[in-house]
């Protein structure tokens, strides 16, 4: 029987430990995550261990509620000991779900706790973490640092000044690279409550009343060209499917007045906006060389009540299941058709979509970078020991494992990165199997190069950091 | 390599059986099946193992015709005799079949008999379960209690009277409950040629006219309080995909009076008559403590030839592929936003939704049970080792696997308990795999606790049995 | 650690060992694959491997651009040599990747090199590998006849000549049977750009004018029976879905008239038609015990840019994700009731449909064959060891494994048959892991013969040859 999670986790035989040796001192460059840029940059002391793991992570809150605690204890008024006691004692039940894994990472790496978290143990390490925080060295930049992350890319509305990227740009004392992505979604859906505001807060930003489709590409340019500016090299776009739909200039001009004016549209004429808007925002991808991230499937605020009370992002987001094939080609095949396709990062919270998208990365591959078109790593609900192992499977099977730009925390966490670590025990762990079989060679420098390469070197020449 | 289902069959590790020893123990709680009030108190004795095995297992059936075997030896007038012999010359085939560990499970466990079953070791097998079987022990009753089988569910219609349920708890000499669920798929399925005649008989045994929609209302929650009043705690309800359209008062009614006429309703009528039933039937079953158990994606009756000999239920039943997230999520969130969602348990049929229904569980898990949304476990074509794995660890990866109520038979024959002790071996053996691999302590205490609690204790708590 | 790719390659156990011995000695019926009866009979001499290699594989170019090789090196005007080199070069990091796997087992068994392939022993391979072609035994016979085959079927348009069957057919040398399969694809496509030069075609080769649907049926028939003349015992047929739409005789004309004067078809246009044809086809096929292959799931030529420069059938076909499940019940059903439906082999090339193929068997199976409806191997991008392990295990799961007709090449390329001996080295691998872990007992005559079953012997039965 292996110890619990010691250093040889998720690594069963020499092959897989020898590939984490060297994977496991590549630094880390985490290309989509959700950290504010704020908070980075205001670097406040925190308060204790409930404030770093239960203040905003709805990961948790979900695990919480399914144990079936009390909300008192995961939003509500309890006092953060009394919630991060509520936690603990769903934890031992949590067997087989990543965050035992997460915390117990995070508990090793940050805090040298290598107890288990149950109710029995929590105040014990409530104290003993919270002694640790006291004594320094959690402010967010010094868990970047701590974490070597050498580089990150937040997510950024195109209405935003970007004010505390320049903050950071200015501020030399901070090794770490924190970049804006460019994530328009408010741009794309005209259809939902918030497209009205957004283009207000776009107009009041830019100074500009904004009175026509075309005026807003020509705002939108601007944005870009600002994000640009400040080292900008990636965007970001969530769709239930990408739709791909015809229209012309004048049905374009009709439905963004529509739109404006709070009207009623129809599916179809969403999807010829955001089939056109798209395109254009390809495009300029495509010219500048960023790339195009799009993360396909998620279905979101599903619980009318609680967001009535605690607004999005709250732990009320599922995974859709619609069919994505054909207007995706398309989509692409559009851009494509044109050079106008950009490097794209396909994602999918279904986990039938993988050999969907494992298969498209095939259709526009091209000598402008190796693996031009990317699937990205097991996102979200499929971001666990098997999601991840079945992305990379059916990565390897259709397309090509050693060019994988690899993983990203997608978190709102500044204690996340141990799950780039995570991931490089499965890397590590999976083609370690292979070897063990007899289904590769042990060919050490190469592996070496591979793990090394998917950890951090693919996503540092595929961003061109 | 491991001796051919002995003792530690399916648990590879100590850890395994370990778990095992402690879940083995735990007594049966059934509480979904399709066992036969009448049978069990009419207590029978069968007339041989050929009655009992291939009387009414379309599973079997199934089997055999898969193997090429003439429909004269499943349901034709071949002996019984000749029947098993035609069932036992298929089972060698069936290597990686579920049906294969049954049928061993079921020889060892019942008759006592640990060979094989074959062509060659028919005759042999014939007589000796046979001679088992005369020697007594084998009445549905006598192998209910064998089976330690404390409590089960059978499933009912509304128009059923329960006679033979009142008569079972009447007779205080049988030790095991036997409760109806509440099924009520024919009052929903307005479109189906049964629904004029189960209306005609809901009339009759309610001995009421129900002449509008309004009317039907009132008789359903008449039945609903006899179910009741004889310990009903589930109900249960089956769809290709679980819809949610809106609908006013006058539609409905207009819908049902259709219906009443045996005229020709469109998809569209029919989703908003079952929509609006199925929330009045939700907001009673909240109201009652009653568990909605909701199974998606089966698509009966595929074989229209052999329906016309055999009817329903005959083997001809298969897997639907229909898109289900978004009207599932918005059935359920229409009446969670009332408060009037109750304990739901989500099936599929269609292992492509796992992840779908995994996901969405947790939008509405809140503090009035402990993983009051619930995922069912591998139902029907996913009843087997890889695909209770598969459900297993979707529900680890995204809820809490310490508190799933676990395992229920889902059939109509008396001899197939040993499916609770297959089940059992599939979850230790998961865990154990888990500890073995350093993926979770070894803590004696909390895992025995854990498996006794997905075995038994979970769904005795959630039912409140 | 096992040796990478040695003669216990993917066989990890004593049982799977023991299996595969006697797997290993069967010969090959490879009962679908593209290769070209012409280039069989004219038996050329190849001139080097990159001819063998690289000439036709579009698997072979997908992964390279995958690599971000520039199309020079891959259907460009490089040297031979240059495009090896530039293969050879993304060889290691196809870790994972069928591919790897593929070539290395081509390198041992036709060539008798151990070596792996990689940039650095690209030459060397090279060099060694083009004096073993220089040395004969590399012609489409030879090679053919090394690997063991005794009959072929290719795959063949209604208006084919089969002028090379016969050839062949007459040249009594040559002992391996190579037998045609009609593919009337380009029949059923009424709204493609191929339908109406197809038609000229086949009015061209009969010698007759098709002025209307049922002179199409009637030359159609005409064909199917040379085909039949011809030996040819399989049709083969693609959709993104099956059809089943009911029209009646004027509007199928009216339809036919349409698509001949290239008029534009809606979509249920197309399906009317192409349900009725397919109808036709199956009960034809039925009268004549032709197997009737269906491959659901193909998205193809999804690059139009690349498709104009270099057609069809060069890297640029994807997985499409329809829902199938109902209408391909429906259409088996309306054939099975008039006890019109072939024997019928399902292929899918989504793995979300994996278990909806499996339970559809189950729904159509009777004594005409043993399973007569069969669950293909997995196919195109599923063809790999997680994919080919998915589809035995949910066919083993849902019918019965024993009597699979298993595994065909679909391939291109005349260096192909070594997946026959990969597809057996999974199948016992798979078998043996069930036996080593006490899943079904160490028979060594049963798991023999089933093994030599699935290899050959089923597939020489349910075809009839």
């Amino acid at each position: 029987m292996k110890a619990f999670m010691d250093k040889d986790f998720l690594l069963d035989n020499e092959p897989a430990r020898f590939m984490f040796e060297a994977a496991d001192k590549m630094p880390i460059f985490d290309w989509h995550c959700h950290l504010s840029p704020k908070e980075i940059y205001e670097n406040n002391q925190p308060e204790n261990i409930a404030q770093l793991w239960l203040g905003g992570d709805h990961y948790k809150w979900r695990a919480m509620r399914s144990f079936g605690i009390d909300e008192k204890y995961i939003t509500g008024d309890a006092s953060p000991f009394e919630k991060f006691q509520a936690f603990a004692s769903a934890m031992p039940y949590l067997i087989g779900n990543p965050m035992y894994h997460w915390v117990h990472l995070e508990l090793q790496r940050y805090f040298d706790i290598y107890d288990t978290l149950s109710k029995e143990t929590a105040e014990d390490i409530w104290n003993r973490a919270n002694a640790k925080i006291a004594a320094g060295g959690f402010t967010p930049r010094e868990l970047i640092l701590k974490s070597n992350v050498t580089c990150l890319f937040t997510t950024d509305d195109p209405a935003d000044t970007l004010e505390y990227h320049k903050l950071l740009a200015a501020d030399k004392s901070f090794a770490c690279k924190v970049l804006p992505a460019f994530r328009p979604d408010k741009s794309l859906y005209i259809d939902l409550d918030s497209f009205i505001p957004w283009l207000n807060s776009l107009e009041t930003v830019s100074e500009t009343k904004i009175d026509s489709y075309k005026k807003l590409k020509a705002v939108l340019l601007d944005r870009i060209e600002l994000f640009r500016s400040m080292g900008c090299r990636a965007s970001d776009h969530a769709f239930a499917y990408v739709p791909c739909e015809e229209a012309t200039a004048e049905e374009l001009e009709a439905i963004f007045a529509k739109g404006k004016n709070g009207e009623k549209l129809t599916t179809l004429e969403v999807d010829k906006y955001k089939t056109d808007l798209m395109r254009f925002f390809a495009a300029k991808y495509s010219k500048l060389g960023w790339a195009m991230e799009i993360h396909i499937g998620a279905m979101r605020n599903n619980n009318t009540l609680m967001f009535n009370k605690l607004g999005p992002d709250a732990g009320y987001d599922s995974i859709d299941d619609k069919e994505i094939a054909v207007p995706l080609s398309r989509f692409l095949d559009s851009l494509a058709v044109k050079e106008q396709l950009p490097k794209t990062i396909l994602f999918t919270l279904n986990p039938k979509d993988n050999y969907v998208l494992g298969a498209m990365l095939g259709n526009f591959q091209n000598s402008e970078a190796a693996s031009k078109i990317q699937f990205g790593s097991a996102w979200w609900f499929n971001d666990n020991l098997d999601g991840m192992r079945e992305q990379m499977k059916a990565l390897a099977n259709l397309g090509v494992l050693g060019k994988f730009v690899g993983m990203v925390t997608d978190s709102r966490s500044f204690l996340s990165y141990p799950r780039h670590e995570y991931f490089r025990r499965i890397l590590c762990g999976l083609m370690g199997d292979m070897v063990e079989s007899g289904l590769y060679p042990y060919d050490k420098e190469r592996l070496s190069e591979i793990a090394c390469g998917v950890s951090y070197n693919n996503a540092k020449e595929y961003f061109g950091i």
